[in-house]
C-alpha cells in the first residue's frame, strides 16, 4: 500500500467512455489497496476551444488583465473534466471528490498564463485519502494571493502533478500519456531505438529540452528538486491489465542511483532542427562585447541556445549563437541595423539549414573520452562538425541539417543503445 | 449617475457576436456616468451540455457527493462565459474583471444544486468600481463555508444578480431576457393582453408561482425583502437605442407605491395546468385529519397546492386538494393503500383534467367585491367552480381545463386589463 499519484492527459479524458476507463483503472490502483489522488487534464480539445473564442473577442493588445481573464477561461476546462471523473468514480462505488486549484489551494505567483507553483497546502487532501477518498485535483491551474485564478502553461499539468506528489510526500507520480516511455531517440530516426527503464531527472532534462517532448521540463525540474520519482506511461493499454505489471512499465524518470546507472555512459541521443546559427565575424575583443551582442539580442526577446566564442586572433574575434528559426530573419535584421555599426565588427553571417544533435548521460561525468568517442564517430561518417557546445552530462554538436538523420543512427550504434536493455541500464 | 446591475440569460451570451452585443450595451451605459455590475448566465445550452455529460457518467444512485460535483461541473458555464464577458469588454477599451461566485465570495448554504445564497461580501465588487472597472459576477453560483463550490438551481442566475444588486445597494436591477416585460397574462391565450409598466413584488410573486415564468420566484422574492426594484426588459433591442429609452423599457417590478399603484384592482390574470384534484371523501371530522392526509402525502415529496376541506356533516367531512399532475397516480395509490385504510374514508376521487386560473392585484387588499365579481363573470360564462382559494392579494379557482383559454379571456376583458396603460398603473 502506498500514496500514488496518476496524472492523465487530454487523450485521455477526451470522452466519457474515456473517462470511464480512466475511472476503472484508478479504481483497480484504489481497491489493491493504494491511497490514489488523480490530476487530469481538459477533455481534450477543450482548452483549445475556450482559447478560440477569446480569441474572437479579445482586444488588439494582450495586458495582464486580459491574460487574468484567459486563466478564469482556460481553468473550466480541468475543472470540468475533474468532476466528470469524480463522477465515473463514484459509479464505481468510490468515494470520490474534485477540487480546483483554490480549493487546495495550490498558490502561484501572479503571472497569469505561466504561473509558478508556490506552495501547496496537503491538509484536505491528506484529511479525504484519509477519510478513504480518491482526490482528485485540476491540472494545470493555481491561484495566487489575491484570489485570482492562475494557469501554469501550456502542458503545465504535468508539473502540478509532479508538484501535489511532491507536497504530499507521494511514493511515485505515473504521468499516463501516448507514448509508452522515454526512448534512446526518436524511433521514427532510429527504428531500433530502445525505451529506458529508468533516467535520471538530470538526463531527462537535457532530452526534454531537446525535443524528446515526453513532458513539460518543468515538471522534471520540480521532481528533481523534491526528488519525485515520475513515471512515465502509456495511457493506451487496458485498464484491467495486471496492476503490478502496470507499476513496472514506462520509464522511471528518478534520482540517480549508483548501483544500477552506473554502466551506462550515454542514455539517449537527443535532437532538433529548430535552430539557425548566426556568426559575428572579426569582433573586436574587449570586454563587454558579448553582452553588447547578446543584450540587444535579449532585449528583441529572442531566445539563444547555443553560444560560442572562438580565441581571438589579431585582436579580432568571431562570436556565433543559436536562435530558434522563427527568431532567424529578425535577429540578423537586429544585429545587422544595430549592432554591428556600434561594434564596428565585420560582417554577420547566418545558415539556417543546421541542427543540433547531443549525447546525453549521466556516466559522461566519470568516463574520459565520450566527446571524442563521439566527434570520431560523426568524422567517420563525413560529418564536419560546426558547433560544440558540452555541458557535464550532455555534449552537443551543430551540424548540417541533411547529416541529422545519418548522425543520429551512427551515434546510436557507437554508443550501443540498440542492445537489450540488460546490458545497459535497470 | 447610478450604480446599476444588469443580467443576461443564456441566450443574450449564446455566441462571441452575441457577447460582443452585451459588451457594446454594458459599454453604452458605462460611458453614460452609471457605475457597473454584469451577472451573465452560461452561453445557451453549455449547462445541458456539461450535465449530459455527467448523466453519462453518474452512479445509479445520486448522492450529496454526486450532487457536489454536478455544482463543480456545472459552475464552469457561467466562468466561462463571465471571463469571455471581461475580455469582449476589455475590447471595448474598458477595464473590466470577472469574479465567480466563490471569488467575490457569494457564501451559500451547501444544498448543492439548489443553494440559498446567506451572504455577500460588497468590499471586492466596491474597489473595481471605485476604481472604475466594470465588475462581471458569475450567476447560478457560489460557495459553501467548506469551500465548496454551489450552485443555486435552475435560473439561479436572476437570483444572483438581484442578491448582488442588494448587496451593493444598486439603484435598479436589469434583468435582459427573451420577453419583453411582464403581461396582464399570456398573450398566446389573450391576443389583447397588455405589457404591464409597473407590477409590485407581491403581485410578480403571485404571478411567477401562477406559471408566468419570467423570472425565477427566488429572485422576486429576494428583490422583495430587500425592496431591490427589478426591471425586466428584452434582449433582442439594439443595444445602440438611446439608453433613456431602454431604461424606461420592459416591466418594473417594484415596491408598492401607493401613487401609482391604486387605481388597478387586478394586475394580471394567472392559470397553469399541471395540477390535478384529489378529493378524499367521508373523512371522520376529528383533530388531526389533515395532517394524517397531507403528512403521508408530504413524505412521499408530493407538493400540495391548493387545499380545501368542506364543512362537516354527520361527522364526516370531504377534504380536497390539488397536486402537479406528475405526482397524481402516485398520490392516488399512496391515499387508496394507506391513508383510507386508517382513516376509514369513504373513498379517494380525482381529476386530472383541471386548470387553476387566478386573477393577482395588489388592489384586491382594498377593494371588495372582486372576488364575487369574477365568480359572476365565470358563471355567466357557463364555467362551474371546483375549488376556490384566496389570499390577500389572487382568488383562485380550479375548474374544467377545456374552459382554460375561455375563463382567462373573460376575466381578462371583465377586469379592464386590455385597456391602454394609461387608465390603469404607471
Amino acid at each position: 500500500m502506498a500514496l500514488i499519484v496518476h496524472k492523465y492527459g487530454g487523450t485521455s479524458m477526451g470522452s466519457t467512455e474515456r473517462i470511464r476507463n480512466v475511472a476503472l483503472r484508478v479504481a483497480k490502483w484504489q481497491r489493491a489497496g493504494h491511497q490514489m489522488v488523480v490530476v487530469p487534464s481538459a477533455m481534450s480539445g477543450e482548452t483549445n476551444r475556450l482559447l478560440a473564442l477569446a480569441k474572437e473577442l479579445a482586444p488588439a493588445s494582450a495586458s495582464s488583465a486580459y491574460e487574468r481573464e484567459l486563466d478564469q477561461l482556460a481553468a473550466t476546462g480541468e475543472q470540468a473534466s475533474s468532476a466528470l471523473l469524480a463522477i465515473a468514480l463514484q459509479a464505481q462505488g468510490l468515494e470520490a471528490v474534485s477540487y480546483c486549484g483554490w480549493q487546495v489551494p495550490i498558490r502561484t505567483n501572479s503571472a497569469y498564463t505561466k504561473a509558478r507553483i508556490e506552495a501547496i497546502d496537503d491538509a484536505r487532501i491528506k484529511a479525504d485519502l484519509a477519510a478513504g477518498r480518491v482526490v482528485i485535483i485540476t491540472g494545470f491551474q493555481g491561484v495566487d494571493a489575491g484570489g485570482n485564478i492562475t494557469t501554469l502553461g501550456r502542458g503545465g499539468s504535468d508539473t502540478s502533478a509532479v508538484a501535489v506528489a511532491a507536497a504530499i510526500g507521494a511514493h511515485e507520480c505515473l504521468i499516463y500519456t501516448d507514448v509508452d516511455g522515454v526512448y534512446t531517440t526518436d524511433p521514427r530516426v532510429v527504428p531500433e531505438a530502445r525505451r529506458l527503464a529508468r533516467v535520471s531527472f538530470e538526463e531527462m532534462l537535457e532530452m526534454a529540452s531537446m525535443g524528446s517532448k515526453v513532458l513539460q521540463i518543468r515538471s522534471v525540474e520540480f521532481a528533481g528538486k523534491y526528488r519525485m520519482p515520475i513515471r512515465v506511461l502509456s495511457s493506451f493499454t487496458p485498464w484491467d491489465i495486471d496492476l503490478n505489471t502496470e507499476a513496472q512499465s514506462g520509464t522511471l524518470i528518478t534520482f540517480e542511483d549508483e548501483q544500477t546507472m552506473e554502466q551506462a555512459v550515454v542514455s539517449g541521443i537527443a535532437f532538433n532542427r529548430d535552430e539557425a546559427k548566426i556568426t559575428v565575424l572579426g569582433v573586436p575583443d574587449r570586454p563587454g562585447i558579448a553582452y553588447l551582442i547578446l543584450g540587444a539580442v535579449a532585449e528583441a526577446n529572442v531566445e539563444v541556445d547555443v553560444i560560442i566564442q572562438n580565441i581571438s586572433k589579431d585582436g579580432k574575434t568571431d562570436f556565433s549563437f543559436t536562435v530558434h528559426r522563427n527568431d532567424y530573419a529578425k535577429t540578423l535584421d537586429l544585429l545587422r541595423s544595430q549592432v554591428v555599426p556600434k561594434l564596428g565588427a565585420a560582417e554577420v553571417l547566418g545558415d539556417a539549414r543546421i541542427c543540433k544533435v547531443s549525447i546525453v548521460g549521466i556516466g559522461m561525468r566519470s568516463h574520459v573520452g565520450v566527446a571524442s568517442r563521439m566527434f570520431r564517430c560523426l568524422s567517420e561518417e563525413g560529418i564536419n562538425i560546426q558547433m560544440i557546445s558540452t555541458s557535464e552530462i550532455k555534449t552537443s554538436v551543430v551540424i548540417d541539417e541533411k547529416y541529422m538523420e545519418l548522425a543520429v543512427r551512427a551515434l546510436h550504434r557507437e554508443f550501443d543503445l540498440d542492445q537489450p536493455a540488460d546490458s545497459l541500464k535497470s
